[in-house]
């Protein structure tokens, strides 16, 4: 039984893993920190948590995280790595959900947060906590950067075709459609039921944040640079994020679907779909499962691949419940058994 | 003042034609059919008519349909060129929004409608109902093939930079989504709210109907044979697709707004964006409008462009009467002026 | 050929009302304010206005404004009435689609809005915008107070049973549903799409702003007091309202579905169904039709009614344009022939 | 451990059921049947029990069944009735989740129900299983009858105030709103998802299946016969009902808050809101929960009761195996833990 904090609990990240939280059986929590909200209940925010959780919001109090094990955060950019130092100082684990120790680069992630990083040494420690490439170093991890949404479905899509060496990596192509929870639970006229309802559409074509942390993580596999176009779109559902993804092979590949089944023998959370079959957002709704399927290529040699999660968990909540499941030698799949919820 | 029939009037894209032929002040409707329904008042099925429409569905009749200046299609695939002859023999204009008459060759039509064309001697005389390829023989024709909604929305597109010569064609990537209603009016469980509402998924991946037809768009503007990856996907809402394409450019290109703007400068249903902008499907709800944008790369030389329509109009019923004006020589927006209705 | 400006011009309400002004014979728009987007074009906030509408917004003037003929506000609650005053006196006629005049009496209006009115004087003059209540009065209106969504589908539904004393006022319940849209394009969790969609809920249980508008209109029908409940519910669609209303018999009633019919049978935007049919409201979509259903009583002496709008036409804009038409002698449904958009 | 069986498995009921028994730690499935799929790998028609059933489909067979515990039925109405005999002799318990059992008046079910019923003696034996009302009938029942999605809902709510003897019960009204889930999952225009998104019906307003079931059960409460007004409404959702009840008060009730959490206190699965607060169907989404509030009277005496469960669940297979755990004397909430899936 650990000792769990969350910091920004008003979010729907923060929504999501409180729910996984509160009947996780090695978890007890004992803070839910917001600044807008403190004194609030925070089942009277987020009703589903009736009779489970029984905590108010509190303002972020280092007194009360530092009696955690671990302490979640699932702030906007730029509010962990504020106090990340004194936490790990203190002996606290900490796994952040937002995107301040994602990028290795200090430089790049000021370019596109805007921002300069507070703590640029701890960069180099963080760990970028993609079960999946990372296990190993997750299990030793203090400071865990939790993968966004987007990287979370392309890297799994892209990942067994470039470890195999098997394509182009100078013409990788991601058109990723996102629920609107990816956007957050913020009061912003362009997330509105009336501005995203009954629509379907591109943003951020020039240029996503998102887009330098895929970048990093298929670098890091391809042994080079990759070049990568990277289109989010947002759709008309809650959650649910669908990477469809194009490559070129470099040659005639029999094998296709061989090598994303071996890939993910042994991984629990990621399902790799028979021949043929597409796999769909709702076939992962509500849990934290990765589908996958390949096709062969309809004319040249362009590789396709579907990659389906559900954004809040293993885009979010659910891969940070599965890092801490690691990081404290629980079972992997302790606290995320529920299958999707369908229809 | 012309007489028209419309065979086939229960489905989406019948009733979407029906709503636009009641308000259109050159049109007297004198049939509508369908063997289901036959007995029907037709507003009875779609209440949004009552008032404007009093006519009962008939069984299809070739005397009365022989009464028509034109008659429209609105069937399943393999049912117009049935009628088809006869009725151009009597002097009746057709246009078909089903897909018996919009590939050339016959061979190509037979192995993906999976039927042997009845009338492939007409495949040469039909002429495919593009306006901003083909107005010229549209103007003359008795015969029109009404564009498919993927390939209008994907030619759209593509066509500028083909036909500028400036992208390689032999590696096209079009990833398109589409709203439920272009899957038709038919009770099949795939397509129930059930089924398709909060879900993302792409579908037909080894290949769909339409890839034949762009592709045949496609290589008439290149010159030659492109080379295609077509993902149709299915999107949780009504109407609208939304094409993004990618495809590589030959070299630099600086003027690639204004090929775009130059190439639809008088195109009464094609709008391109200001740079920067990105189209969204609710934009053309409801309208016949085209709406394109087209963007820089963001790595190496993929260029991304968007284009969005109303599958039922622009794709599908609005794209007809367009058609029907320009044959008959009315105002090309005739009944065509309404604004999408936003939100 | 009237001038016209539209105060507020950002909401649902404005943009629907912009949509049909810029397609109405009658009607020169002049101006279109917005403090908050002055100097942007209109058509960069709602595209589907591209084309139509070369204004930009600017910041109200009175200069400007009475240079108009015809003033719409479509502002917050409690900003027409700081205008109306001066406009007036200039000779400009005034349609609030706002709540400002919509209550005679000042004390009950103030304690629902919770501010003083700043002309209690005008709201005498002013004329409640119900066409099919007030049509003699609106022709000579300098003020016009546009009813309230809710109230006009519980209005119509209920009005031809009290007008013919058939029901007993004393325990008339209204339960109804909304689409989001009527509640505003504004910045507000409670609207996102990740709170509405694939959700139901009542809300203002204990009361809502437009239960004293609806007794109003019911008290004059009645010719005493009404006692009223009235449920409001937020609905996971756009557009759309749907009004059940329950109230008790007097006692047996054979000819109810003829007192509908006679009613409204010189209405050219209330639709009686025949006997059996139920309302839907997206056969009102996109257009200023009222669709109403009434049901003989399935145990005792409770009879049914059904009443359908889409809220942002007979609801808001449309029953402005169709006041407009009756104010200048224009014909009554001139820019409001669309039929609803279905699917 | 126990052995089961569920017939009629390709359903919403069906799936929801196997999603619940795969994950419950006391059942083992042995079969699932279906005539249409046979043969069929359960989890390649809903691939969210990929993983964790390997089972296919099998025509139903009695001497696999015979092997069961327990055998539910999630079949069309009229089909368990003709197998339940057989089973019940073989000493197989039985939860029909359709509506073959839920009357006690056989003449009432084949009036309603369409049909003669193959086993009346059966009707008097089955245990109505709403574990708020009968917990100790359903302890010793071999036969049991799940309630329907709207009388559980509308049940649950009027109950505190009818068993009190607080409501006339001559005049109640039930307004209810159902995702379209409660409609099945069968190939039916109707509830595709162009017909029923962005949209708001009543339906059946001269009579429902459900409305018998309904007044059998307040009957029951009140000891005496009521008269109930229901006028089911199809919701643009999937999951979710949402129930508006609305009563008279026979007078002044001070302590209406109090009856309803008084009523409600050792329940697990009714949670009563605290004063004010208004209920959502997504609070319940993917959980057993109703969620029920009271509301003092807006005028005279109406009071207003709203109450939400999810269909899938508490209105359907939620309560099948809440009523398997009572039957097999299992802890009740066992595997009934999730929360529900918010947002």
């Amino acid at each position: 039984m650990i000792k769990v904090g969350v910091v920004g609990g008003t979010g729907y990240t923060g929504v999501e893993l409180l729910r996984l939280l509160v009947l996780h059986k090695n978890v007890e929590l004992v803070a839910v920190t917001s600044r807008s909200e403190a004194g609030t209940k925070v089942a009277d925010i987020f009703p589903n948590l009736r009779g489970h959780l029984g905590l108010n919001y509190t303002v972020p109090d280092f007194k009360l995280l530092k009696t955690c094990d671990l302490v979640f955060f699932a702030t906007p950019n730029g509010t962990a790595m504020t106090m990340t130092r004194e936490l790990l100082e203190a002996g606290v684990k900490i796994i952040d959900l937002a995107a301040d120790f994602r990028l290795r680069d200090e430089v790049l992630w000021s370019q596109w947060y805007g921002m300069a990083h507070s703590c640029p040494d701890l960069l180099a420690e963080a760990v970028y906590g993609l079960p999946e490439v990372n296990r190993e170093q997750i299990k030793g991890a203090r400071l865990l950067a939790n993968p966004g949404c987007y990287p979370t479905a392309v890297q799994l899509g892209f990942l067994p075709l470039i470890e195999a060496g098997l394509i182009d990596v100078n013409s990788l192509i991601a058109d990723v459609k996102s629920g609107v929870s990816g956007a957050g639970r913020k009061a912003d006229v362009g997330v509105l039921l009336c501005e995203t309802s009954e629509n379907m559409k591109a943003y951020a074509v020039p240029g996503h944040r998102h887009l330098p942390e895929i970048k990093q993580g298929l670098n890091n596999a391809a042994g080079e640079q990759v070049a990568l176009t990277f289109v989010p779109h947002l759709t008309p559902m809650i959650r649910g994020i669908h990477a469809t993804l194009y490559a070129s092979l470099k040659g005639q590949v029999q094998e296709l679907q061989e090598i994303y089944t071996r890939r993910y023998a042994e991984e629990a959370f990621v399902d790799v779909l028979p021949t043929g079959m597409h796999p769909e957002t709702r076939s992962v709704k509500g849990s934290n499962m990765c589908r996958i399927s390949v096709f062969k290529p309809q004319s040249e040699n362009t590789v396709v691949i579907l990659s389906v999660i559900d954004n809040l968990l293993k885009g979010a909540a659910g891969q940070a419940i599965q890092n801490m499941n690691i990081m404290f030698d629980f079972r992997e799949t302790e606290g995320l058994a529920a299958l999707a919820v369908l229809p």
